[in-house]
């Protein structure tokens, strides 16, 4: 099971990497239903300007037109990153049964972190939960990324500043 | 304030009666900026065969496209029903500052019934949320929509039992 869970992460890791090359923060989905990859998303927030870009919300909408069927009853879903609050909701919304998550999300994750919503008695539906598949490389993408913002960002803040030194009259 | 109120209510319940019409649970919502509604949106999700067809959702697609920003930071969302754990989520990811909801739903709502999403302090983002606008009008509809589904499921099942009655070999 767990060969198969590392298998279909890999896929989801694809997906966060055409995030990554966007500039987007890295995070990717896939869908399997009957060991078939029904839907795929990607990150895509800033680029589309959209908060519904996220990578499993993407995913869900294409799973549901595959199956044509808002119950995504015999699908996985699988995340490199925790699902937050708005796509956590959405897979139980959607009935998922499975999800398996890469690495968790301490400061905003539902999915155990702040919230458990996809584990949740008082709702219709509770899921099935493996995490820490290909965990380090999940978590790696999401590092990196967020070191080389924090360099973009700060040589972008010094170009600004020598401009400005540079060019002391703009300032009047 | 409260007449404001009252006037896009009114107009989240023009947007319910569309879903009424299509057989659909009757929930509408309007987002407005300015003074003006940016997105409207009712429950297809029987329709469209899809989870993400929730009011709340299309109307949050449809206001983002129209300010061109996944922020929605100067805007208030107007909603029949209190928001389910995906659509309130979506809310806070959407940096929606207002919310105004006609009836609670205290089996799966989540802006106080269930969970308070809206309002956790543990996200970076919280809702000021104004309760009961119009309240007895949305849930009117809603309850009239559940009697009359009452009322045809069980015609629909006592004229499956006259047919199989009349043709006693079809159970053969």
């Amino acid at each position: 099971m767990m060969e198969l869970h590392e298998k279909y992460m890999r896929e989801a890791l694809r997906q966060a990497r055409k995030a990554y090359a966007l500039g987007e923060v890295p995070i990717g989905c896939v869908i399997v239903c009957g060991g078939k990859i029904i839907g795929r998303g990607y990150n895509r927030r800033n680029t589309d300007k959209n908060t519904l870009s996220h990578a499993e919300i993407t995913a869900i909408n294409k799973a549901s037109k595959h199956v044509g069927d808002w119950r995504l009853e015999d699908c996985t879903l699988y995340v490199t990153l925790e699902p937050c609050q708005m796509c956590s909701g959405a897979i139980v919304q959607a009935r998922i049964p499975e999800v398996v998550i890469g690495c968790m999300n301490p400061k905003a994750g539902c999915a155990g972190s702040i919230l458990n919503i996809l584990q949740m008695p008082e709702f219709n539906h509770q899921v099935n939960v493996t995490k820490g598949v290909l965990e380090e490389a999940c978590s790696d993408m999401l590092t990196t990324f967020f070191k080389e913002l924090r360099v973009r960002n700060k040589l972008e803040k010094e170009m600004k500043k020598h401009e400005e030194t540079d060019n002391p009259s703009q300032n009047a």
